[in-house]
C-alpha cells in the first residue's frame, strides 16, 4: 500500500512529559484512508492533524456506525519505540467492523498504516517512566444517508495522543459498584465489538457510580442480571482459593488483548484458570468466606487495575485489605515489563518500529 | 432565543418532485447551536448547508454519544405548510439525551429552532401528493475527549430533505422475518432512546433479512427472545379477534409518535386496546387459528406499513391474503388525512408555520 505523506508545516512543540494526562494533546499528523464500494479502500494518506469535514447527514452522526481500537507505543530504555501485539488490534477491529456492517481492512495494510504513522510521530513517544503514545485507530460510515441502507462509504483513521503514566501516584485499588439497573450488553447484541454504542450506553451507570464515590461499575449480564461480565471498560478477573476465574467470551464481553495476554502468562506459570460464567452470588459468597483473594480489571489503558472495594445492594466488601494483591502486582510487573522492554519478549508479542 | 441567520449565497434549484426518493438532497441551510458547561446552549444560528468540521477525537466519532429525531413538514391543498405534533419530537429527544448523558434542550427554544428553520426552507416543502420535507433534528457530543468522562461540549443541529411519497407505487404489504438471533434492546439498555447505537446494532439483522427477501425483521425481547418488540425501526400492532394488541413501553421499545397517535384514534373509535407483552407463540397461534386479522408497522416515514407475510423458523405465514386490511387502510387514511390537512385536526396535533 502506498501512503502519501503531507508533512505538517507547523509542527507543535512536544508536550511537557510531566503533565501529559490522557487524551489532552495530539500529535502533528493523522492517518486517513477512504472506502467506497467501487474502489474499496483507497487514498491512504498521512496529513496534518485537524478537523474532519463531515457531511451533516453522515451515517456516523445519526446511526453510530463506528468502531475503534486502542493500543500504545512504548519507549524502551535504549530509546527505541515498540508496540504490543498490534495485529490483535487489527483483527479485533475487523471483527467489530463485521458486526456493524462496516468494510474490513486488509491486515497487512492496517499494520503498515499503524507502523508508518507511529514511525512519523516517533518523537511524540514520551520517555518518562510509565508514559506512552496512545494510538487510536477508528473507522466510521461517512456517507450522507438518512435511509439506513447498507454502508457505501467509510473512513479509516488513526490519531495518537502522548499519555502520562496511568499510575503516576502509585497503584491504588479502586472501589467498584455492582450495577443492578443498567445493562451494557446482551447476547445477540454488540458486546464483543469495540463499537461506539457500547460506550454511549454505559455512560449513565458510570456517572451514577462516580457520584456515589465509585470509580467504575461491575456489569452484570443482560439476560439474568446475575453473571459478571466486565468492570467499567475493562475485563475482570478474580482469584478465588488460588484459582483464577474470569467470564468467558460468549459474545457479550469484549475480547481484551490484555485479558488474553494475562491468561497466557498465568497458564505458563501453572495457574488453574476457569473461563466461565461467574455469578455475583458466587463472588459475594467468596467474599464472605474470605476466599476471594484478589480481583482486578485489565485493559490497555491501566494494564491492571486492582479492585479494593466492591459494593452490592448497599453493602461494601473489602478485598485484600484494599491493597494490591501479590499476583495482581506480579501480572502488572510482567505485562508492563514486556511492554516497556524491561523483560524479554518470550511470546513474540513485541513489534519494534 | 435569538437565531442568527446567514443566507446561502448560492441557493440550489428545487429538486424534481417526481424523483425525490428519501434523503437524497438537502435544503440550502442547516440550523446549528453549541453547548458547553460554562455557557449552556448558545450561538443558535442558521447557516448555509455544508460539511461540519469535527475534531478527530470528538466523542461522537468514538463513543456514539448521539441522539436524533425525525418529523415531516406537509404541504396542504391551500399551499400552506404544517407540522405534526413537533413538541412530541422535542420531548422524546430530551428523553433520549438524558439516557445518553447529553444536555437537554429548552422545549421552547427547540420548537422555535424547528419552526424558524422550516419557515426559511418553506419552498423546499414539495407539493405532489404524499411528498413532504423530512426534518432531522439531532444532537451529538462534539468535544475532543478520548477519556469517556462526562460530556462537556455538544452540538444540536437540524437538517431537512425533500422526500418523495413512501407509497409512490401504492401500499404493498411487506414480508417480515422474525429475528431469532440478533437482539436490538434489553431492559436497562437504550431501547427507548432514539440513539445511534440502537440503529448500528440493528443493521446486521436487517441486511440478512433483506438478502433472504424480507423488508424488515420483527425484533424479539433481549431477555427471553420470545416477546415481540418492534418491526425494523417501527412500532408494531396486531389486530387479533377484533382487539388491537401492541407491545407496551417498558424501556426497550421506542415510544413512537405515530404509535401514540394511532392508539388515540383507535380509543376514540371504541376499539379495545391491549398494550402488553405479546409472545411470538401467541402471534403464531393466532395466525394458525385464523384469528390474526391484520398487522402493521407504524412510524413517521411510512406512517403505516401493512405486514403481509411473517416468517418464523422456516415457515411463512400470510396475513389477510397479503392485502392491506380494512382497519390498516382506515388508520393510514386518518393519519395522513390529518397530516396533509385533508381531515380536520380535532386533536390539536397540527402546528401551522
Amino acid at each position: 500500500m502506498d501512503i502519501k505523506v503531507t508533512k505538517n508545516p507547523n509542527p507543535q512543540p512536544k508536550p511537557d512529559e510531566n503533565n501529559l494526562g490522557f487524551g489532552l494533546t495530539y500529535t502533528d499528523h493523522m492517518f486517513l484512508m477512504d472506502y467506497n464500494r467501487e474502489e474499496g479502500w483507497h487514498n491512504a494518506r498521512i496529513v496534518p492533524f485537524g478537523p474532519l469535514p463531515i457531511h451533516p447527514a453522515a451515517v456516523v452522526l445519526h446511526y453510530a456506525t463506528e468502531v475503534f481500537e486502542g493500543l500504545k507505543a512504548y519507549r524502551t530504555a535504549d530509546g527505541a519505540v515498540q508496540l504490543f501485539r498490534p495485529i490483535e488490534n487489527v483483527r479485533r477491529m475487523n471483527n467489530s467492523a463485521e458486526r456493524m456492517c462496516l468494510p474490513t481492512l486488509d491486515e497487512d495494510d492496517a499494520m503498515q498504516a499503524i507502523l508508518e504513522f507511529v514511525k512519523l510521530e516517533e518523537d511524540f513517544v514520551p520517555h518518562k517512566d510509565g508514559t506512552s503514545l496512545y494510538i487510536r485507530p477508528y473507522m466510521f460510515a461517512s456517507e450522507a444517508n438518512l435511509g439506513l441502507h447498507g454502508i457505501k462509504e467509510a473512513v479509516f483513521a488513526i490519531i495518537a495522543s502522548p499519555s502520562g503514566s496511568y499510575y503516576a501516584e502509585g497503584i491504588n485499588p479502586v472501589s467498584i459498584m455492582i450495577e443492578t439497573e443498567d445493562v451494557r450488553a446482551v447476547r445477540g447484541g454488540t458486546g464483543f465489538a469495540k463499537c461506539g454504542g457500547n460506550y454511549a450506553c454505559s455512560t449513565r451507570a458510570g456517572e451514577r457510580a462516580e457520584k456515589l464515590g465509585y470509580s467504575q461499575v461491575l456489569w452484570l449480564d443482560g439476560v439474568h442480571q446475575k453473571y459478571v461480565e466486565e468492570v467499567g471498560s475493562m475485563n475482570v478477573m478474580f482469584k478465588i482459593n488460588g484459582k483464577i476465574i474470569t467470564p468467558d467470551l460468549i459474545g457479550t464481553v469484549l475480547p481484551g488483548i490484555t485479558r488474553k495476554s494475562i491468561l497466557e502468562v498465568l497458564r505458563e506459570e501453572g495457574y488453574e484458570i476457569e473461563e466461565r460464567r461467574i455469578s455475583v452470588d458466587e463472588i459475594i459468597e467468596a467474599l464472605e468466606n474470605g476466599e476471594l483473594e484478589e480481583a482486578w480489571g485489565c485493559g490497555t489503558a491501566a494494564v491492571i487495575s486492582p479492585v479494593g472495594k466492591l459494593a452490592y445492594n448497599g453493602k461494601v466488601y473489602v478485598i485484600n485489605d484494599c491493597k494490591i494483591g501479590e499476583l495482581t502486582q506480579h501480572l502488572y510487573d510482567t505485562l508492563t515489563g514486556i511492554q516497556w522492554g524491561k523483560l524479554p519478549d518470550t511470546h513474540n508479542w513485541i513489534v519494534k518500529l
